[in-house]
């Protein structure tokens, strides 16, 4: 197999996903739905053996230079520990291997690069089973989500980036002959630019996506020519590690230096990020994580003048003005609160509902109070429904998350819908609540405007609808926001929350009541992370994202 | 006059030049020529009475609110105070009123904000020739490099900013219909996306190059819908002034509020830069100018996670291994060396050559001596010139670069080519003096790794070729460069500095020997700044110099 085999067999997947990323419109590489049909009537069993297979061994599959310690820690939310083992390597080693690796990579043409990887996405792609179990059994996700977000959602974001890199690396002309008029002669130059990567790339992980938020920055890091290591949460390794293996078996299928792209996986007691994101040679970091890390992660990065992408955490707020139909809006809101039980960072936790209630089509007013019960109503049923209920809430990653709903009912506030635990059947010792809704007025900024991470959300009663908005964007500015939603009928309120919003430095949605949610972004087409307010300043893919990882350098002969 | 007229009007320039920026074939939206033939047969007459008129007098043309104090510091190189007063507002006044201008701006179409900058470079166009006589007598540059370097090349680079600014903000579409197929039936949502401008774009230029070095900073804020405060050196506000005049009566005309863009001029005593840069509202820091005041700049604004772009200062250095025509490169050395007397951040200082001498192309072997001896002619030929050489000299800005020489021969190391004054036609007091060529061997590090600023260059003898490559890519990787120039007929040995230059992180060009030369770099063709070593990470006009100063935010409502 040859780089140049490679760039044929990957045109047309590039070719379109750059077009997507042009016209936004919906484009999926690989298909969401884990289903034999698609993906071959025994990948699902074949991938949870290899699953089965994998647990209580040391991890199979890496290339990269043997270490002489391992480490291993993760526990399943569900009830298990994985015993999982992982080379742990030494910063200077991880360094000095990606530094010999990144010198025949960064000379590659980023075609080149970028065929390379869309072969290594195909070929994990394979393992996409495999690779929804080991997420639900680190992350605490249902199977189906896990599949979804660490398999296609997760690759078709990484093909995104590979795809904008490689557009803007191709957005000019690599040589050009350059002749200026000069009266009666001309004289000429022959000019060529060279992408310059920045240095190596370090990709800091989190427990939650530990693919999902990994690839994008992993995959614009690579093919812009840098060096890539990735330093996953030492509770989430597994997921990812497959992808690692399956591009350094690429790697070295094509004959590069498999450290173009290593696992560095640390454990709670003996943590890394910091050695590595010091690391001279480390130019750009990535960090998905909790904000006050996140905080530490940016400011060294800055002193030392280096790249950093974040995505750290904000607080996500609803505004509940009037629907068109209020069952629909709330099943809406229902499946948002309770999607992997509020463990995302796109997760709502504020809605606001104006005191004098909400309008429906029907020409009624709901109270504040009616809201509330709908809400609970909305949730209960979801909950309940044996079929849905448990998978939809998958588990709780972090014992503190479960922990913090314990602290939030002890806040006295009115409760909306109680927490209660979930049996998640065949596991009996999962770690799994509901949600539980809170409510407050808005004098409890001290309160609301917390991020409480996992299922908990608070209906904060307001004045009207202009202060609703206004704690909305003041709590954007202050505390930072990866999604904001807004329910109204009056096109006149849409477009005054949509300017407020947007100046504020969040993205907005409006009136979801089908079956896209205000938590979920779509590959090509939205940009997750706004980039702009305190949750962090990545954003998944825009063009800053993959140009700032690289220089060009012109070279000048005269001709 | 219509915002929708001034889009009609300029679509074809910004069309051409968005074609100029990806193929980087020559392209010159303004002629370089200082004619009548060009630019009107009266344009110089007329933009020399303009210059006088201004003299001594309250600056004209500016739109933006009165102020209550006054600043005016600039004093020719040529030997005469200019005697220009300008407003000086305090930095709240011009954040609050930058603030509120820049709602209605941002919420522009990017081709309509390309548009209107584009009318506005086009009106100050007419204006060259005043321009370059007011470049004349504050930098001090002979007067046709003035009105090339602050007129068309400047105002190239500047439409190169607004063509590239454009092109990211178009390079994916503004509204679509999302439609996810769902098996039996879709799930659509109505997605735009908006251009959110990180905040106020503060840019800080130098004294010797007011315009070429400030346009690309302002237009690339201006275009991605920041407002933009410019804070000239105090020595040179008037050049740059002529063009915020223009761009503020454009505003005025078609209906926005003029303090889009502001003069933010100071005095020595009582600088403002810090002010601005670490004001709240401020998010993105363009700055040309000193390394020691440039590092302050850098962490100011990496504290507080803004965006900055800086052009510093690096040591550019030069290699002679082998020439074609000693002659042609060495007038090509001289040259460069020779012009705006070394003040240019391109210009060369360490002119590196084996001890083994340099072969040409006729078969000889030029010695170390010999190829000072060459240069010092060439350099004489040209000082000579009474025709070429004073305009290429032209003026010293800053006493303390002439003091400099002093301290240059103070070194006591051999002198291969000894400075002296040079007489500028009309100006008894002008401050000008020819280049100093000190010869000296590569234990003198210390001495030739500092950026001696001015017509100040060193021979460095060197054990080999490999040991000149060796002291250029240490220099590159410890205190940076803008260019760097290497004259071999070998190509093994081109191959071999083109990837250890590149790798270090500098452009590099090969063997000019003709009417191009390495401190100069054409708009739409060469990226200026690499970006990538320590003389600063601006690159005009690359991605990220456009993409950096603004995010993408959705808006996605249920259809």
């Amino acid at each position: 197999m040859s780089i140049a085999e490679l760039v044929e067999r990957h045109h047309t997947t590039l070719e379109d996903a750059i077009a997507a990323n042009r016209t936004r419109t919906f484009h999926a590489h690989w298909p969401e739905a884990p289903s034999g049909k698609i993906y071959g009537e025994n990948a699902n069993a074949d991938g949870e053996a290899a699953f089965r297979g994998q647990l209580n061994n040391p991890f199979r599959g890496l290339l990269q230079g043997a270490s002489n310690a391992t480490v291993g820690e993760e526990a399943s939310p569900y009830g298990f520990a994985l015993g999982i083992t992982y080379p742990s390597d030494n910063v200077d080693m991880l360094v000095n291997r990606a530094s010999a690796a990144q010198t025949a990579w960064r000379s590659l043409a980023p075609d080149e690069r970028a065929s390379i990887l869309t072969e290594a996405l195909e070929r994990a792609s394979k393992r996409f089973f495999e690779i929804g179990y080991a997420t639900q059994h680190t992350t605490g996700q249902g199977f189906v989500m896990a599949f979804q977000a660490s398999g296609p959602h997760a690759f078709d974001r990484a093909l995104e980036a590979v795809a904008l890199g490689l557009d803007a690396q191709e957005s000019f002309t690599s040589n050009v002959l350059w002749a200026k008029p000069m009266g009666k002669f001309e004289v000429s130059i022959e000019k060529s630019y060279r992408i310059a990567p920045k240095g190596i790339n370090v990709v800091i992980g989190c427990s939650t996506f530990p693919v999902w938020n990994t690839v994008p920055g992993m995959f614009a890091g690579l093919v812009t020519g840098n060096a890539v290591i990735v330093k996953p949460h030492p509770g989430s390794v597994y997921p990812i590690a497959i992808v690692i293996a399956e591009l350094q078996q690429t790697l070295s299928d094509v004959g590069l230096d498999v450290h173009v792209c290593q696992l560095a996986a640390d454990s709670v007691a003996e943590p890394r990020a910091l050695d590595l994101i010091q690391h001279p040679a480390v130019r750009i970091v990535d960090y998905t994580g909790g904000p006050a890390f996140g905080a530490v992660v940016e400011q060294k990065a800055h002193e030392a003048g280096k790249t950093v992408f974040t995505e750290k955490a904000g607080v996500n707020c609803i505004i509940i003005d009037s629907v068109q139909d209020a069952t629909k809006a709330l099943d809406n809101v229902a499946f948002a609160l309770s999607l992997y039980a509020g463990q995302m960072c796109t997760a709502p936790q504020n809605i606001f509902v104006p005191r004098s209630g909400v309008r429906t089509a029907d020409g009624r007013t709901l109270s504040v109070d009616e809201i509330a019960g709908l809400l609970r109503d909305r949730i209960d049923a979801l909950v309940g429904n044996e079929k849905a209920g448990p998978g939809t809430i998958g588990a709780i990653q972090n014992p503190a998350t479960a922990a913090r709903l314990d602290e939030a009912l002890a806040l006295g506030l009115d409760v909306a819908r109680a927490s209660a635990p979930i049996t998640q059947p065949g596991f009996d010792n999962a770690r799994s609540f509901s949600p539980l809704v809170l409510r407050t007025d808005a004098s409890r900024r001290d309160i609301f405007e917390r991020e409480w991470f996992g299922p908990i959300s608070f209906i904060v009663e307001t004045d009207s609808f202009d202060h609703a908005l206004t704690l909305v964007t003041d709590s954007v500015r202050q505390h930072g926001a990866l999604t904001t939603l807004v329910y109204t009928t009056d096109p006149a309120k849409a477009d005054l929350a949509e300017d407020a919003i947007i100046t504020a430095g969040a993205p907005v949605a409006f009136n979801f009541d089908s079956f896209v949610w205000v938590n979920q972004s779509a590959a090509f087409s939205d940009f997750h992370g706004a980039g702009n307010n305190p949750a962090g300043n990545a954003s998944f893919a825009d063009l800053t994202f993959v140009t700032a990882r690289y220089n060009v350098l012109g070279v000048r002969k005269q001709a």
